[in-house]
């Protein structure tokens, strides 16, 4: 293989390593090499250790084939837990902190064979205020957050992919402002123990990837399954255009991004409906980003903030404020609202192979002391549903600007089918 | 007061606090003078520090009121985190393992005023493999499990509260085999950041105490609403009864307090009708019990299971091992069935202010290898229904059997309300 290693495939990776072409050591090498030549600038690593994970590569080279990421290298959200990196959690309060164990999800990778090649940088407590991650497109331009890194060192070819957690819309946003693949599951599909909550009933493990093939890989190692590389559909699908109520919030280049794609897609075939959705969708964005969202916070960091409180931002401490003096009944009222919303979108999504919908406001916004607007992932983070941003567009600054793919609660294997099919015919923006 | 302070409740603590009548610090030291004397039969502990506790109780005499809770001690079941005590899991594998903070049920108390007492026992990381805990009615029957340590030094009068979890029956089973109030809110009600996982998708937090006021402050101090302590119904209930699929497998103790308490309740002016549930449920508690826990546990344990295997109980290795077998679609299957279920049981519940159902197999088993049967708990909390144990029966060894009690989702407060009705008309057992 004549590329640099670091630009592999996940599924090239093991497959290469499978035909006795590739090492773990000489992928895990060139991964690393770029990030020396590149960090400088992405600032995407919270932790790395060079030895530490060419050790790791080693001693998979040395053992018989572990399991389907066999020799993949991974990095890891700064909230995720790791036996043998600190998680620092983008927050001076957790400087050094080293977990007792693996969470789940860095568990079975490891079991599967991946090398944990480091923590990427989070937003502090995975929330909105940013890490120094700068875009890889330009580092004058935020990355999104808050799984910063991970978006960053994927979409720069450091790592083929890295796990994220989406609370409002931390997966999918920097996947969009990035130019990669984020996938954020069905609620609860891949399981959360050892992860720091920011809002329990919300946040959700993901990964951003470069192929989709790559996000149904790990994810089939994580959950028992056998993956459905390269599974597409086998007729043109049929297909949901949902602006939502947020719609008049986008830039040209989002509703540029939705409406090209609804109409090349059309042409290739897909039938594509308009959907409108009933009234009480317009309440979802502010019960779940403000209501639920603050009153657990307000539990997610009360021991943080009881003992350190000076050393959490504005923003995050004004939320956790916010969420103390949220009645219960407020919250139980939100959580209701969410319920009757979820409830009512799958009518809409049965019988539909997906839904397009904006993923974000529009590309990645100037300046690194704001991640950007997480109102169009955070709708549907609400509503359980698994969907991903893909990287198919490009907006007038020439940055990325992806479009969300959203299907029915547990058909995310079918997601991913209709993600390749669409893929296929709109390409890589 | 001329009751040894240990004996008081929560209300009548926090109210003698207020009067000037009492101080923490005496409240402190009589549960402790309890605890030394009683500790060496019960067991009941898995930290204790006599200066911590008694400082905590100091610092709350000489300062403002801080909370509906000022200088009530609690005890916490051992797998929810502290940052004053060790967290311990019930595992030699977390020997003296210290948390950074404070789970945030734990913070929320101690902001509120709690005395944090120190750690009660839990079987093996929340499991069926019991601790050394001891029946406070007699010490040669189990106190059941997991929440082992805070059932019983409530019921022996150590410390008037202390927190469960419950992923099957583990806050209600030991609650009715000693003879305590059990608590299991709604799914989700108490915020579950800093807590172990053994199930992600059942488990949840929840109380063990001896009255229902006391259950409902601390509640109240928890999700932010205002107790409302000695509320009960305005008129005589609508009951529901329900055996459940599992009627034929209970002993005759509890098919006698079921239908004696449905019997005396009609007597004294409730409707009960009986309610029979439709086949789905029949399914239920194998996909709880069975999928659902097995699955998740491989997960919730993957760290713990790939480094320290070795030290794990058997039984509980067994349900990892299984669960990493379990293919996903079986999983997501036993989802869809609980959350049909769910579905299924709230036409029940709307029109009644409570079900009664049976609470446990019969009365604590002989013998502290085995923390007893959690199928007739587990139906429920598979349900993400509220739902309590009280203690109403005697068995015909003389040991308690408590009736269970459930309401719709999120009538927590109203399930308070029936509690206390029928407590009214049943009295203690």
């Amino acid at each position: 293989m004549s590329r640099s290693l670091n630009r592999l495939s996940c599924t090239e990776i093991v497959q290469g390593i499978a035909d006795g072409k590739l090492t773990a050591e000489a992928v895990t090498r060139d991964c690393l090499d770029r990030i020396d030549a590149r960090e400088p600038t992405l600032k995407a690593w919270a932790a790395l250790d060079r030895d530490r994970a060419l050790q790791q590569a080693r001693e998979l080279d040395r053992a018989p084939r572990r399991g389907v990421l066999h020799g993949v290298p991974i990095g890891v959200k700064d909230i995720i837990d790791t036996f043998d990196y600190p998680t620092q959690m983008g927050s001076e309060i957790y400087k050094g902190y080293q977990t007792f164990g693996d969470a789940a999800c860095v568990s079975f990778a490891r079991k599967a064979g991946a090398v944990i090649l480091g923590k990427t940088v989070t937003a502090e407590f995975a929330g909105m205020s940013p890490g120094p991650t700068t875009n890889p497109h330009n580092p004058a331009h935020t990355p999104g957050g808050s799984s910063s890194g991970s978006a960053a060192a994927v979409a720069d070819h450091m790592v083929p992919v890295a796990f994220g957690t989406q609370t409002g819309g931390s997966i999918l946003r920097p996947a969009s402002y990035c130019g990669v693949v984020g996938y954020k599951p069905t609620f609860n599909l891949i399981n959360r123990a050892g992860i720091k909550f920011a809002a329990e009933t919300l946040d959700t493990v993901g990964l951003l990837a470069r192929t989709i093939d790559d996000v149904d890989l790990v994810t089939a190692a994580l959950v028992n399954r056998a993956p459905s590389l390269g599974k597409t559909l086998e007729s043109a699908p049929r297909l949901g255009l949902c602006r939502t109520p947020l719609w008049d919030t986008a830039e040209a280049e989002t509703r540029h991004a939705v409406e090209d794609a609804a109409s090349r897609l059309s042409a290739a075939g897909a039938s594509v409906r308009e959907i409108v959705l009933a009234e009480e969708f317009s309440r979802l964005y502010q019960a779940s980003r403000e209501t639920i969202n603050n009153y657990e916070r307000a539990r997610s960091m009360a021991s943080d903030w009881a003992a350190h409180g000076d050393r959490i931002s504005k923003v995050l401490g004004d939320r956790v404020k916010l969420g103390m003096a949220t009645p219960q009944t407020e919250y139980v009222e939100a959580l209701r609202l969410a319920e009757r919303c979820r409830a009512l979108v799958e009518p809409h999504l049965e019988g539909l192979d997906a839904i397009i919908a904006p993923c974000t406001k529009g590309e990645a916004i100037l300046g690194l002391g704001h991640t950007g607007d997480p109102a169009f992932q955070q709708f549907w983070t609400a509503l359980y549903v698994p969907t991903m941003s893909l990287p198919t567009h490009r907006g007038p600054k020439g940055l990325p600007v992806g479009i969300q793919l959203v299907a029915a609660r547990y058909r995310d294997e079918h997601l991913f089918a209709a993600a390749r099919w669409v893929m296929g015919r709109l390409g890589q923006g």
